[in-house]
């Protein structure tokens, strides 16, 4: 149950009319925190996160595709200058694809980057189904061993939707 | 299996570095889609949508909110200036919410606003549970039998999700 | 003093949470115009724009950056489904450069594609320079006679900025 | 000589299909910039930063307008995870109006939040000229004694724009 928290920063233009953040800018923050957890970061140095071996950028051998995506918005999210804190985990890893879940939490000023889940009830929840895709052929590759070393740890349930 | 037929334009700006629509882009076309069939448009005269009876803008006395979306992302969506055709229809309606469902098929210069569905796979098939809310108490609030009306000739089977 | 009236139609999610349209998406707005009226739409076939010489898209041989940007806000502009106009006319033709003159103006349900100035105070004023790029060397390329061509019956005084 | 050093993340989609930032998104970056450091953010505590005393959200006596804007883009900007540092400063303090200056630069991991000018080529600079009206009137308002000695620390000489 150990999880990957995510801080992402608020954009004032992820409001809407309504002042809050709208619902998909709230699909907006799931993809900074997959980018930021996921990808390789080539100035990231001893700051990588652990899950971070999907290679990517241009010139890159590999893709990332997103398959498909649910969510659950439970309550409106405000602006606010703290970031707020994705948790995340790995719902299932397949052989060619991955199903990130993640929960959108109230931030911190800081909090560590790996860790159980805290509890409470969440902003929204959702899941993104992901294939990863040579790059050459656009066809989808399998999931490498590093890469499977990489997510195992973080491999939870998947979230029960409440509301299908 | 009367639809909605919702042009859509899109905007460059919805491609992402791998020069197609984003996967997060594609849910602002939906809302984009949703907004111009659902909303009352004051200015939309004989040129009203049937089902736009939705009171919204400032001073309106309901909101709608988002209360989960998913999606399947069947194909990637290249840019055009010819706008997307968005086909809608209602998957269930409740007591105060409401399933849109949506597919995203190649539009033309010209097309019928209500009509059958034109089968063919489309870049992405989505649906959206709304919820609406008493301006005032911010509450879900009863759909009214006007409403209900303009929304009965749309209703049709819930999308069956292949990769749930 | 003849202009291109480009029709862009706006999106609820352009609004801020000051409920009009956001100072920076009226630059998304002027990229849409620009876009439509400047570039190539192999889709366009008898629709074609005067303008519409600058090969685009992957594969082209040219690129265009943006140099610089200069807008004057002079009303607020609020939500409606009316596609706006945007007027846009040449305010000068560069060796490799172009700068682009835009006013934004309530739009019609059907209007001129070129026509000459309505006149009224617009929404905002603005101007963006182009470079254009050759896509191998990524340095400006010459305008060619072609597209110097297509765009001088558009060249008209560039905006006086009358806050500067 | 005193600027204002701010950091901002950027997001993957604030790259377009040229794989740099795009043109527009920019402005998002200069608006997240100076909504960090002139807006109160009631969750700062000591973290505040000196600049930032006008009043904002839900509730407010004031909002500001953006009333103008310029850009010049002096080299692409790619994606990074760190974030960027954009420098800013007040070209000119008016009755009602404030020119909010900005130079965007390479970021570090940390780096300190009021100093002198770094020197080298920015990415862009800009200058924005915004506004403070008083809510209920929706009429600019006289800059307050606290807001004006907040600021004047930071008054340096405006932009001059090479490309006008």
């Amino acid at each position: 149950m150990t999880r990957l928290h995510v801080p992402v920063s608020l954009r004032w233009s992820d409001l809407d009319a309504y002042q809050h953040v709208n619902n998909v800018e709230m699909f907006r923050l799931l993809e900074d925190a997959r980018i930021t957890a996921f990808w390789q970061h080539p100035d990231a140095g001893e700051d990588a996160w652990p899950t971070a071996v999907i290679e990517n950028g241009p010139g890159a051998s590999s893709h990332t595709f997103v398959a498909r995506q649910e969510i659950e918005y439970l309550r409106p999210l405000a602006f606010t200058r703290t970031p707020v804190r994705v948790e995340m985990w790995i719902g299932k890893i397949g052989g060619a694809s991955l199903e990130v879940c993640y929960e959108v939490h109230d931030g911190a000023a800081r909090f560590d980057r790996v860790g159980p889940s805290t509890g409470g009830e969440p902003y929204a929840r959702a899941a993104t189904t992901i294939v990863v895709v040579d790059a050459a052929t656009e066809r989808p590759r399998r999931i490498t061993p590093t890469e499977r070393a990489a997510w195992e740890p973080f491999v939870e349930e998947p979230i029960s939707f409440r509301r299908r």
